[in-house]
């Protein structure tokens, strides 16, 4: 048969989803454990079987946990073994509402999920009827400020690249004279060849230690980790210094707003002189990949100020950022501007990916030339239509600025207690996306005292917590609990 | 509520999945058309205002038909304004087993697809504990010969590009002297700045009128037309000539005998003097987007000796050809190969995507370096599993390949009936994937006697056919006719 279940067990299909439109009117999680549960040391003995068995097809060797996604519920993972963990990492930050969650599953066994996922259409040619309407009831319903158009993609790595061929697009038709001029047979001949002037030598600023993907492009914009880097090919694009901020930033702001200038001063430069332009500026709101480094929202002013000074696209990478986690539902809306970035990128909590505009002019002058066959998935804008309206539902961009605000004080207590071992404590107002350096030399993701974070794996030394939308302050007491269990010992 | 339809609905879910139970025990659709319906003009009254509706938010200019998938069943695409036609496009070559499919339906209604659909694990580090048992009872139960390893994406561009990482990587190893030799300093310095050695100067060779996708890597890649390439930022790699045979193939043998070995000398010329080395060259079977250009058995084997003469890998790209197209269940498979190729890369009908290998060596020296969060996503893999189920329940590579003999007879027909309108027909003992040249200036994909098939979308002047595996004697006679029809007006 062509499903694992039973085909004639219709009555259990429906069992469940009436479970879940019961579960759904509750607030949060009837299904969610109390507390952690440590049966074994992890991995267990049955997820080492597990594991060796999946070894034998796929790489293996940077698996944290053999999980079991029918039994976590909430904020809560469960693995093979028994072990149920507090999970403040989410997947690198991409569950939005938690494990198993009811509405989410009324969504997925709905007959407009099934028909998605089963009738996947090639959205630029033959859209379904109905297309429109899940955008502006999902998408374009919690679009930023400015932005009423969106470009649909598969994940973080191609909506950068396709908001970087928007980026080129637009800039070369405005060297070209407008969108009227045709293109000239240098080019089209000179495209063909992959030279100048039909590729051109342009380029895409981005920071340093910043992340936006693995792609070819999105690699040449990304700065966090030789690893991700070496041995592959790279574009000559720029790079200008990103904010090294000292904290606590009430007690460094002349330093700081110091060093804010001189990046401002670097990018600047680069955009004037660099010998492959800019066609455009990419910046996260907080460069997560790389330690979470933040910086004002005056120095993003600036940057705005900057690329609209010398007519360079800025694009604000929302990828990590995005969906509530910061305390709005997008980060740079912490910023106020004025003048709104060019085009926002999203993906990870959104369950969906692509790039959001509100300019005209960032559609391409001809069709065909931002296009791809499945161009995003209506099945997973399906699905963040229902994240959407379960973190309406749940008010979950105010819970996790509150829960921020009592989680982030709750930091400051322990490093007060004890000194040295949380330093550079961060994300203060930024909801649950908080971290600080450790000078304990555990790398990457681990568990600890029940609760799964991620411990050195960003940046030089960073500890970072990436709760979901749905953590409250229980589970911030409980993280608390386990992470001065850890500081102790 | 999350979902549009309502929560308590389960008793309507229950009654779809028991229909699809019962239907799914069947030799092909139940609800599938006698034969087309055409009520009105493309777009009609209805269709023409949900697409007005649509490019407020979403551009349109390349959209072919507003679809009601709802409607839809078997063979058949149905829009808002009851027209229904026979189609012979299938969502850029990416439906394969028809609309609706009541297998499908089923795994798409099943409670593992649910957890997936809403539990969606970062693959690489949080793998669900089946993981190893889909791959194993789906995409690696159909991996070509030579492959036991699978390395999972979102969509064809992306798996090419992760193919081309792995292929700088290996070869990287190999000038570096084996997995155990560690990076140098200059490397990881390098590699932050974007250049050489650390991101090294070197390519991926490709060929004319080839289409790989359109991401920056995969882009640079794919030369098939200009309106792909302009203004997007270019790798300087290299590319050879692909055969241009001439047909009929009988007819002129020695010709294209010729051909193939002057490309063949191309390549090997480039292999060892172009100065950006390539690492490996990425073929399709037949270059669909340029235009369905075929080459021999021999070419392909002589180009799987010519790599492997100078330690360079072969990708074959299987994103349109894969998946049954040609009566083979990978086109590559007509060849016959001793030494299989190093990758291939699969996408579109097989409805998730990615590359296969076997060598072992093609797995890199640490982990994180071949890595993104998704990677991409077992709903998708679920979905994978239905379709090689049904595929093998209904027979239906053979069905494809029989189907295909009958077609291209037919087309042979009307080839002598209406000589010059039917030039260079191909695609002879390739299942249903067949092309021929028409003089006729009709542009893109278009409706044509209630059959909807692509008339000068790909190549310069080809008329492409890709109907779903489930195409069969009866659905081939129906688009015959209407072809003549076509022919005769």
């Amino acid at each position: 048969m062509a499903s694992q279940s039973p085909p004639r067990n219709a009555s259990a299909a429906a069992a469940v989803r009436t479970r879940a439109a019961d579960a759904a009117e509750q607030p949060y999680f009837p299904d969610e454990p109390a507390a952690p549960v440590i049966r074994t040391a992890i991995p267990g003995p049955k997820s080492q079987e597990a594991i060796k068995e999946l070894d034998r097809v796929f790489d293996t060797r940077s698996l944290n946990m053999m999980a079991n996604y029918q039994n976590s519920f909430g904020n809560y993972i469960a693995d093979l073994d028994g072990n149920v963990l507090l999970d403040v990492y989410a997947q690198i930050v991409s569950i939005p509402v938690g494990y198993s969650n009811p509405s989410l599953l009324l969504a997925a066994t709905s007959p407009d999920m099934a028909s998605a996922i089963i009738n996947r259409p090639a959205l630029g040619n033959f859209p379904q009827h109905d297309w429109a309407h899940i955008l502006e009831t999902g998408i374009l319903k919690v679009a930023p400020p400015g932005c009423d158009q969106v470009f649909t993609a598969q994940a973080g790595s191609d909506a950068n690249e396709l908001a970087y061929k928007a980026a080129f697009m637009w800039r070369r038709r405005q060297e070209r004279g407008g969108p009227e001029v045709e293109f000239t047979q240098e080019e089209i001949d000179s495209s063909m060849n992959n030279k100048s002037p039909g590729s051109p030598d342009m380029s895409i600023l981005s920071f340093k230690t910043a992340f936006h993907g693995r792609l070819f492009g999105s690699l040449s914009t990304t700065r966090s980790k030789p690893i991700h880097k070496l041995d592959i090919p790279a574009f000559d694009w720029p790079q200008a210094s990103f904010p090294s901020l000292k904290y606590p930033l009430e007690q460094h702001a002349e330093e700081n707003a110091k060093e804010e200038a001189r990046c401002l001063a670097e990018v600047e430069e680069l955009l004037t002189t660099y010998h492959n332009p800019p066609a455009a500026v990419i910046v996260e709101p907080i460069q997560s990949e790389g330690g979470d480094n933040h910086a004002s929202p005056a120095f993003f002013n600036g940057l705005r100020e900057v690329t609209r000074k010398h007519n360079v696209l800025l694009i604000v990478d929302e990828v990590q950022t995005g969906v509530g986690a910061t305390g709005k539902f997008w980060a740079h809306e912490h910023w106020n501007l004025r003048d709104p970035p060019d085009m926002v990128t999203f993906s990870k909590k959104a369950q969906t990916a692509g790039y959001y505009f509100g300019n005209p002019e960032l559609r391409p002058n001809k069709p065909y030339r931002q296009f791809n066959p499945w161009m995003g998935d209506p099945a997973r804008a399906l699905l963040f239509r229902a994240i959407i309206n379960e973190v309406e539902r749940l008010n979950l961009v105010q819970n996790t600025a509150e829960t921020g605000v009592y989680l982030y004080s709750g930091l400051e207590n322990l490093g007060q207690k004890y000194p040295g071992e949380i330093q550079n404590l961060r994300g203060k107002g930024q909801g649950t996306f908080i971290a600080w350096d450790s000078p304990q030399t555990r790398r990457g993701s681990e568990e600890g005292e029940g609760c799964w974070y991620q411990h050195w794996g960003s940046g030089e030394r960073a500890v970072r917590l990436r709760p979901m939308l749905i953590f409250q302050k229980k589970h911030a007491d409980i993280f608390l609990e386990a992470l001065e269990k850890v500081l102790k010992s």
